[in-house]
């Protein structure tokens, strides 16, 4: 039972802040634990709410230094640039409507950035990212995490190496239960934000959840959206936001798609899940047990290929921490996004040439991207179901 | 572990004669074979096959008289309806084209149909069954055969009995792989007719396979359709009829869906599954292990329902013969269907009441909307994708 | 999508008789369900109760001529020896305690024998029906059903032919919790004689589904058991049997095995399941989805078998009837040993060789196996756990 | 969507060193790992390997100071005591035959000790452990790590909480297949240790991970064993450790169980699976899919409790980072271990009661009867199979 994959890392830890993420916040504390599993990263300063005093308490907590714990995020990018030991980068953990200013103040004073989803909460903001990325030349690195799992990895590397031959149809949902009811009304912080236009953007499930499948369904076929038709539905009295997408896909090249994102299934946790059928297979694989591949090469029986397990390559083995059957998780899946977005944080500050492998960290093109297939599937809705390209 | 539900027969079998179904088909022998798992019937007559030799040796096969066994159906309706000892039914497994004609023969003959699906190739011929129907008074039962399974049957209770509150979102697939490739360029039979316009109708995956996913999501919802959009595509370079379906559902009320059906999923055997989420609980199902339901009402683990097990209701075990923990198949259900109509026929010609939960057998009427919705699937993709109301 | 294996048949049926099985009991319908699946039997005579009006109104139930309705297995024997459209074949479905009388009733009468297990409540009576057979010429199945499933034919075969090399490691388990408290107390009547030695003989679980197991095993492995060692235990107070067997196993040639068989636990309605290691691969099989196969050839991804899929071969598709998907069951399994038995049967009436498949069906000499399994089983526990050889 | 449980520690990090787990170890960065996850240790010192130069290469790799990289543990031990910025605990986590003379040189040093199992090769050195640690005072935790699965503390709450009633049936198992074949002859350095006694200690699947199964049944149950009867083999040919053991046992009270483990059977990679049945319910969990727990109560339908989800207590709260249907796994398990630990190191430098939760972390008194375990399966082994009470 060798491990393969990452390890401990020989080289200095990574200077990281955080902008949001303080008491009470959940995504917070995840970003955290994801940049610490293979010790690449040290927590040295913060802006962890725009509450001052919740902002002190959480930097205490955390063990940060009272002078680097920030009141905004304008004041922390200034002054961490200015520090001789400032932050090599930045994780930025709040409600969506403050990643695209968050973000650009931490690029225009230098600093790597590593952002939530989805990117920005307008088109224009995000093809604003895109730009501001290209001019500093700044890592931008979008915590799309499930692109971290070693065996969504997998699926690509097959995809790519036309293991499934060209793809024809793509099956990808997320299915959630905790909005079914008015949580939002209870007080609940994740609930309200997440319903609010102000914080959440103009997308509700489609923004927080079908973003992801979609973003997933990308990376694994490599297939460019061609048009989006959506159906986005409101269930719970009073809600703002959609919390039911059922929305149709077509790619380019021809291959078909549909995407179901719901925060109102009862009995679905977390059933992010993407199947891909091609000319000659088809792979299927759920988040809620990501250790687990199915795989059929058409004509033979299914397959089980298993995180760290025969049949599976380097893509995958090279963001695996444990041998087969020993699961990893959610965390680990997160951790992996982070450790690429270190390595090519350091290969930047080393003037290098990262490791190839990190470059498949989800980029500011793919939070664009991402921006874009939620405005395209609004507008959809709007007209009542029509085509929209994604642009 | 005593045995719920149906057992064998006390009352004299049913004299039973079969259109199609003869050497090299597949459906005829599964008609067959469910006729008599209850010892309901008794096959004495058939029209096995439109070639006169082929159908003489099916019937020698069969055990069925030489003098009863037919060249045609027009034929062969005519001289049972004159024997004293004709068929009381007839089951039609042929090609769908043959279904409309064939049936119309028997029931004007005053024979109770048995009838594979989809109904017919057209809605006229469709509404013309169902009013042949009310003005004969014959039984018409349409083998949407999934209907029978236990666990279906107790969906449908447990959402009339209103278990999951109202439905908000209705999840429908059935996926194969079998078409992946021209398979019906090898001669394959069921492979040829069915791609073919001629005999299948001017549906291919639609009309084979959605109607089934789309039957049990009207049977278990009770919900009626208001509008489908369709994208409908064919993979398989020279195939002429849809081998993929991509289906938007909405629903009078409001309830939504999604509707997948291919025959170009390598990997997927018969992958029929219906998730149904309503305001108080969720239910999921899938064909390839019929035992088990998952019901899950919000706020509450996740409870599996078993065939025969604790927590399941009459509906189910009405059409239950074994104990929990002993598999029953796609033939047991196949049979409940033959059975609930051997009820309706045995009480039409007894002049009874039939068990009133003989009516769950899909009628013509569910014909009907089957053969609106492959029609509205159809006209919707033609448009490029539109909301059509199936009627 | 063909089907192979069994289709309609068509020969003659045969003319079944039964023993037991009459109104209330479970397992005579089984049998008469599976007696009609393939279309190879037809049942004309019964003594379906040690109570004469039971009996009677359950021949009237089955449609069974009330002159064929016998009050005694004796007289039945007799007269239908002596008719010359008498039984070909009769059907013992009583308790265990009947097993041993009336199969010998009938094969002296000349009269082949499908009979329940475990075969008899003694060795000694089990080695005579061994020398009756052999002496009668009289065909002798016994339905160990399980054995009747196309995948454990399968499994099997595959061993048969080296795919997971020599075996070394056996895990068989048979566990079911109906029993799990004072059940039989309540007057059920499959409770009531299941835990009576009078009727059920000296073993409980082991005898009702222990037997099942180790018979599972052997069939699959084609290995001979070398020594038993047992800690039986009863849980339920007042209860005279074992309700819960821990079994260690040793075959000869080196395999090790384990057999649990249990009616106390919880959550299990009919889980047996076999699991055999080999040095190069593993088979993992379990009867409540019996379409399911699981092959790991050592090295390699786990690949799944399905009933009627890719990659399973003659031996399973020999008796398999609908294509991979379509679920079949415990009804098809048990059908299954019922056409080898019609298959053997009318071979030897015919005076010619069956088909070799047939002969997989269950053996008087399997039955021996069994009851020497069991009491080597109570002997090793009686002892308080030594090895004892099965003899 | 909040979190329950563990999160960022607002305390100081407890100085950590290690033993063992230099470059080419795989158990080491496991345990590295999981102390980083909850940020409650700092790695500090170290004595990596017993070759000096990996040791010194690895503490550089790890970023430990070069004069706190040992070249002993004796060394260690006393350096480390005598600095005022020594270490606070040790983690020990070498092969077998080193762990007792490490602990106890850094017990006898005044330093928490962290220990892999098995605790000793000897129960003479077991029970002196339990000794020393009871002389000095100081921390010791042994890391049998699946008790740190949340699941796993909701399924002994819910024991001890009464939910199935008093315990009859356990059936524990440990399958692995890779060492199916003679792995150790390839110079592969995990295979290697554990089929050598020199470093594995008398026992070898037994030792590795029957231990492991015994100590989760133990754990769960809160049965005392009272008897073990084993059948270990070793089917390798040339291994001199057992690689399958089939295992009998009772328990103090009345309940038995099974026990499997192995390490030849294709397929499994590390299947450890528990199941406990009692007299009101059951439940069942495996190692390879932690998130999911199937618990059914008597008479009713079977649960599924999820980490975090529905129906899941304070116990599993309290070791839970994420929400349900984000899968945790080995390396959070094992991390719940760390930081137990880490709450009983801090609670003694501090002179507080801890966390009565940190106290189900497993103790020295686990590790005896870990040890006693092993050696009472051994002596029953070569006794042929007799009852060896552990002692």
């Amino acid at each position: 039972m060798t491990i393969e994959g990452r390890a401990d890392a020989a080289r200095r830890r990574l200077r990281l802040g955080q902008v949001g993420g303080g008491q009470g916040a959940f995504i917070g504390t995840v970003h955290r634990i994801a940049s610490r599993i293979d010790d690449r990263f040290e927590l040295v300063a913060g802006c962890f709410s725009s509450t001052p005093d919740r902002a002190k308490a959480s930097a205490a907590d955390l063990g940060v230094a009272s002078d680097r714990a920030y009141g905004s995020f304008a004041e922390m990018a200034k002054a961490e640039a200015a520090r001789d030991d400032g932050i090599d980068a930045v994780s930025i953990v709040t409600p969506n409507h403050v990643h695209f200013e968050a973000a650009k103040a931490f690029l225009e004073a230098g600093i790597d950035v590593i952002c939530d989803k989805p990117m920005t909460t307008t088109v224009a903001d995000a093809e604003a990212l895109v730009d501001l990325v290209g001019r500093t030349g700044r890592v931008f690195v979008l915590t799309h995490n499930y692109t971290g799992y070693p065996l969504v990895r997998q699926m690509r590397a097959m995809v790519e190496a036309g293991e499934v031959g060209p793809v024809r149809v793509v099956q990808a949902e997320y299915a959630q239960d905790w909005l079914t009811t008015a949580l939002e009304g209870t007080g609940q912080k994740q609930a309200a934000w997440r319903t609010d236009p102000k914080q959440s953007g103009p997308a509700g499930a489609t923004g927080d959840i079908a973003t992801h499948a979609m973003n997933l369904a990308a990376f694994v076929t490599g297939l460019t959206l061609e048009g989006v038709l959506a159906d986005l539905t409101t269930f719970v009295p009073g809600r703002p936001l959609d919390d039911n997408g059922n929305i149709l896909l077509r790619f380019e090249g021809g291959a078909r798609g549909m995407l179901w994102a719901s925060q109102v299934a009862p009995g679905n946790e977390n059933t992010l899940r993407l199947r891909v059928y091609g000319e000659k297979g088809g792979l299927e694989w759920a988040q809620e047990n990501p250790n687990e591949l199915h795989y059929t090469p058409f004509g033979e029986p299914r397959r089980l290929l298993t995180r760290g397990g025969n049949g599976t390559g380097e893509a995958a083995g090279r963001v695996t921490r444990l041998p087969p059957g020993h699961p990893e998780g959610y965390l680990e899946g997160f951790a992996n996004v982070y450790s690429d977005a270190a390595e090519l944080i350091a290969a930047r500050i080393e003037g290098r040439e990262p490791d190839p492998g990190a470059r498949l960290a989800p980029t500011v093109q793919d939070g664009l991207e991402g921006v874009r297939f939620i405005a395209a599937a609004i507008e959809s809705s709007k007209q009542g179901g029509t085509w929209v390209r994604p642009a």
